[in-house]
């Protein structure tokens, strides 16, 4: 076994860069100016990257990215409010469960794992249903590794009068988005996806109008965007102890990020990295769950080789030996693993990847990664 | 002003160990075994220290050391119980307010921020009202640094069968407390207090029949201490990303903690860094809030000077150019503030911390820091 550390190729926690984990070398007291001055600026950093610095504010909060997509939704949606769920994978279903939890009114429009959310499908149930508020979809679900059309269901979302969450946890800062063009109240995106921070923290990007109106909402004091928002907005601070070395690594993040250029420096690198993967894999016979026009550049979804000598356990053993940690599948509709592209990974990385796939198959003994179905 | 890291004389964010820091500076995949074996040795270290191996369980949560208060008392409290909340401070006010949004029912026992709670007034509170399930007791209340006695109040509660859940956030590790000896549901405390970790994640130590009873009570998914627990015991991982860096940084903080003697060593450190400051302080006319007896060694309240030299806010700043930070008070009843003594400090920062606070009284031209009232 390599005792280095390995390359995360996974939907995170991802594999950072050393200079961003070296920004969590210092302590910070979260009264400091030096501390207050750095928090502000990320949060105003996240509000420019969604295109919504005149319209929306950036709240964010302690956590993985579940406990932000949680917040969001028991501070938005309001107590006899009602809750269109649009699911085609594992995190549409999580936030139709949180809204269970919580006692909020909902209803699911669900389309299989490996297609797309359905926009006219989105507008015949608002058709069908005055009572519902607010629409919740996922921008990529990394179920599947599925690009969801966001910016049509926002269309159809405001045409009917109603309200869009969007959880962008893995699509944030890597896929194309305009916030200025796209209706929408609110989005969730996390420190660890594309940004390539370090996990604890998760972020949302709040409609002005939408987190004033919504006090007493929340089910939760710690959830509670509304007065997390209202608190920092007083004094720069955070309500409770913030994750500060988490947070000085994000900013690092963020540096880097600008400096690649962006949304399209991230999206180019991340693009590159998947169709190598993609591209690298079918020459060994493995078959992608999604067409090409179907899947985003974050992960991919691969059908379980046919192969009698295929083990996926002793694959993931073996590769993960070879420096290069992969996924197990999620999927309920497939026997399927998965492989990231984001994090701080290029080309070389994910050749070498290609590689060690190779040289794995060639110890098991297995030709090809051609499913037994396909 | 001084550019290097000031000490941070709080209490917390607080000052931790380069290397506490440096075990950041590596990626773990969240479902690897080397980063499942780190979890389960970091639970493991956690219950050894509060003396229940047998009888409770560990578990992790993301967050703040409020989100892991908010998550205990959301899985423990049953929708249908009710809860006795002791109160001599803005911490104990928390878990009432909690208990509100959640809608669930609750009575407040209050005395005054520098009145230890009372073990007698409990017993009466649980004499005249059968419906209470549950008292919730803050160990050591960061509003004024006082101690409150748990393990007297702990007898009280258990004569009555009730349930016991203590907010041990600034005590767990530092102020001696035996488990197996003191009957109690759960405590709760986080990674950055007296063990010196990172901020980012908080723990509940719980009764295995408490836990195991719990499912179905909780709020929130995100917050779901018997949905995190399954799930944990399953299979070793987190149910949501977990904040690995903070993780790992804690398991060093552990090892640190365990070659300073683990809670008498640490208590003894506190203990001097303490009494220095409380000396120190005395010598230049500063009066503490709390008696000694009631005085916990973790951060000490003094109240405000009366001279009409001393400004706080420039006190504070010109502090912290020498490069140490403090504490704004918290108290209602008196003009305060508060001088941390837990972190990676000894008493040769406490010793330097005095001789700067004596600079800064003299460059103010403030002879004394007696107070107005004294």
């Amino acid at each position: 076994m390599k005792t280095t550390e390995p390359y995360l190729l996974t939907p995170g926690p991802l594999t950072t860069a050393r200079a961003t984990k070296e920004a969590m070398l210092r302590d910070w007291g979260s009264r400091d100016t030096a501390f207050i001055d750095l928090n502000g600026r990320v949060r105003q950093r996240l509000l420019a990257i969604s295109g919504t610095i005149d319209s929306h504010v950036c709240v964010p909060l302690q956590g993985s990215g579940t406990f932000i997509v949680e917040a969001t939704l028991g501070t938005l949606v309001p107590r006899h409010g009602k809750a269109l769920v649009v699911v085609n994978g594992a995190y549409g279903h999580r936030m139709a469960r949180m809204l269970e939890i919580m006692g909020r009114a909902h209803t699911l429009l669900e389309t299989a794992e490996e297609i797309p959310s359905d926009p006219a499908a989105v507008a015949a149930a608002l058709d069908r249903d005055s009572a519902i508020t607010h629409v919740l979809v996922v921008h990529c679900e990394t179920t599947s590794g599925i690009l969801n059309p966001v910016e049509a269901i926002a269309d159809v979302v405001a045409a009917q009068r109603r309200h869009l969450i969007i959880d962008a946890m893995s699509a944030f800062g890597a896929i194309p988005f305009d916030g200025a063009a796209v209706p929408f109240d609110a989005l969730m995106a996390s420190s660890n996806k594309c940004l390539e921070g370090v996990p604890g923290m998760g972020f949302a990007i709040i409609r002005r109008d939408a987190i004033l109106a919504s006090a007493g909402n929340a089910h939760s004091l710690s959830l509670d965007l509304h007065d997390q928002w209202t608190s920092m907005e007083k004094n720069g601070q955070w309500r409770f102890t913030p994750p500060t070395h988490v947070i000085s690594a994000f900013d690092h993040a963020l540096d880097r990020f600008e400096k690649e250029g962006g949304v399209a420096g991230r999206h180019a690198r991340y693009a590159e990295n998947c169709g190598i993967l993609i591209d690298g894999m079918a020459e060994m016979g493995f078959v992608p769950l999604l067409p090409s026009h179907l899947q985003a550049p974050i992960i991919v979804t691969f059908r379980m080789p046919g192969d009698s000598g295929f083990d996926f356990q002793a694959f993931y053993d073996a590769l993960q030996g070879r420096g290069y940690v992969i996924y197990p599948g999620k999927l309920t509709v497939a026997d399927s693993f998965r492989i990231g592209c984001i994090g701080n990974l290029d080309a070389k990385v994910m050749r070498n990847a290609l590689a060690a796939i190779r040289e794995t198959l060639d110890e098991m003994g297995v030709g090809e990664g051609t499913p037994a179905a396909a």
